[in-house]
């Protein structure tokens, strides 16, 4: 059936996150036994949807250590032959397959160059797993659909198991117990989707938006509705919205913008007002049963990226359907790059 | 007259540029003597179209120094409190006005962490540049029209100038020196703006590409023509185009191509390539007379990225004017955006 293989991975999604869940203790051990002490710095080497789950990392990683987080250009080591100088960084390569070639040759590269080496992968038998010192191990299962779904959700989960070996997190033990259910109760609720989906079904395009911790989310919600629909969505940051193309959103351009309780809300509750004023549609995923997309409260912000995500992947489901597109098979897309 | 103050201050690029060049030598003592040794790593702080300035920063600091180069996430300082590590670090803050609080407020917190921080701004009077240890002055006079132009390619300048200061680069003088007059000899040339401007009359989107150097030209290409036109201009990397949003191009998406001589060249002929397979319109900024919108040739792809953007500026200040926009004053923005 059409759709169904997606569908059937993002229903999966419960039990891939309590999986991740039970080895947290195993991982911040492997992870602490690559980085003995604190690295000089931090570099992500990621793309796609995979970039979407590193940005997420580059956030939760900066609040446990303090140090930016750089995201690598692929190019200037796959392209431009520049030398890296990654001594005592941490290089965490991130690539569901683990077979994107250039992120294995960046790994490849920053490994020499003497930084410590994680890849985030589901196959620990992949060139990535290979050129890396460990490796945070998804667990996913096989990915048949060509959107990421079970494994951008479970990348997100490990880079925030990631961050709590290496500093403090704005999270605990509560939140990541209370998670797996969050996932399955928004599963469980498919109908908000199609709402929204029958709402957007004649938009020429959609702006997704968060900011913070949640910023990831709508960069994936815009990846996922430009690859299976073909629809021209485009992820912002809250400030970087306000900050320019609001004119897309005075031609009547929708807006699905994700906010949860904590310190970003204030600002996206600003932001969602002035888009109202200047009579954008906004369609609010929030942790309030009253939104549109709700999702169960009572999880800290960063680890809410997870339900939200799943949010997005169902309002990107719904969409190519109501579109008549194949979700698991959208036209121009291959699940391995080469680039 | 609509337009004329936009129009205005592009055509003062090639004074910019070349005061800029003048001022080399001191910029880079003045730079020395602000980061006497290498620094651990790079964090550049920026928003807008200062952003896409980073972006090129990024690429050319990595390529002189090895260091894997950060982009801030201001809301991890300015809403999420956390404490940076950065310590030795070289911070850079970029901002026109220099008056963007969060820009000026992660320079701060940069500073009182230990790190070397610079501005580079338009005004050194501005609270950034009180903020930092040293200023790389742009020089480019007071900006009036809403869209950044000629403090856009002043950055792009500056943060060349930085990478000299701090390694080895892959341009020389002779590059510096035909500069000035290839960003005069496109401005010479607004024709094949118009033609462009006129064949997208009717677009609802478009998709700017690049790889590499050029890569923030494609950015800062998108920015501006969503900020000028409201158009769906979306800016993305050859190897994110063919990793996931094809299908909007192959829903007939015209695509702005930018490719100079260089390593990059190879890569994105194949994405042209590619492109055109599927059908897509594909109008090609290029350092080649038969070009759509030609450039002159004989400066190193690192450099060539200011006469590419005065290309990309052409376009959407020809385009905003095609649909009945004042460039100088599009809807919904502000010069100085507190966030």
């Amino acid at each position: 059936m059409t759709g169904s293989v997606m569908a059937g991975e993002m229903a999966e999604q419960p039990a891939v996150v309590e999986n991740l869940i039970g080895r947290r203790g195993e991982l911040h051990e492997l992870v602490r036994s690559v980085v003995p002490e604190n690295p000089v710095g931090i570099v992500l080497i990621a793309r796609g949807s995979s970039d979407n789950a590193a940005i997420y990392g580059r956030y939760v990683l900066e609040a446990a250590t303090g140090l930016p987080v750089a995201l690598a250009a692929p190019s200037l080591h796959t392209i431009y032959s520049v030398k890296p100088a990654y001594r005592d960084y941490l290089a965490v390569g991130v690539s569901q397959s683990g077979r994107t070639p250039e992120i294995v040759a960046v790994v490849e590269r920053a490994r020499a160059a003497g930084a410590h080496t994680i890849a985030i992968t589901n196959d620990p038998h992949s060139p990535l797993a290979e050129a890396a010192e460990a490796i945070i191990e998804l667990g996913a299962g096989e990915e048949r659909a060509i959107p990421a779904t079970k494994t951008f959700t479970a990348q997100v989960a490990a880079f925030a198991v990631l961050a709590e070996a290496l500093g403090e997190v704005p999270w605990n033990d509560g939140d990541w117990a209370r998670l797996p259910g969050a996932v399955q109760e928004v599963l469980g609720d498919p109908e908000p989707a199609h709402t929204i989906a029958t709402a957007l079904l004649t938009s020429e395009g959609l702006i997704a938006v968060a900011r913070g911790y949640l910023y990831c989310v709508a960069l994936e919600a815009a990846l996922k509705i430009k690859e299976t629909s073909g629809l021209l969505a485009q992820g912002y940051s809250a400030a970087d919205l306000r900050h320019g193309p609001m004119a897309m959103v005075e031609r009547g351009l929708p807006v699905l913008a994700f906010t949860a309780a904590g310190p970003a809300r204030t600002d996206m509750a600003d932001l969602v007002r002035a888009l109202g004023e200047r009579g954008a549609s906004v369609f609010e995923v929030r942790d309030d049963p009253r939104a549109d997309l709700p999702v169960p409260a009572g999880i800290a912000e960063p680890l809410a990226a997870i339900p939200m995500a799943v949010r997005a992947q169902q309002v990107s489901h719904a969409l190519a359907l109501e579109r008549g597109v194949d979700p698991d098979q959208p036209v121009g897309l291959a699940k391995v790059t080469a680039t």
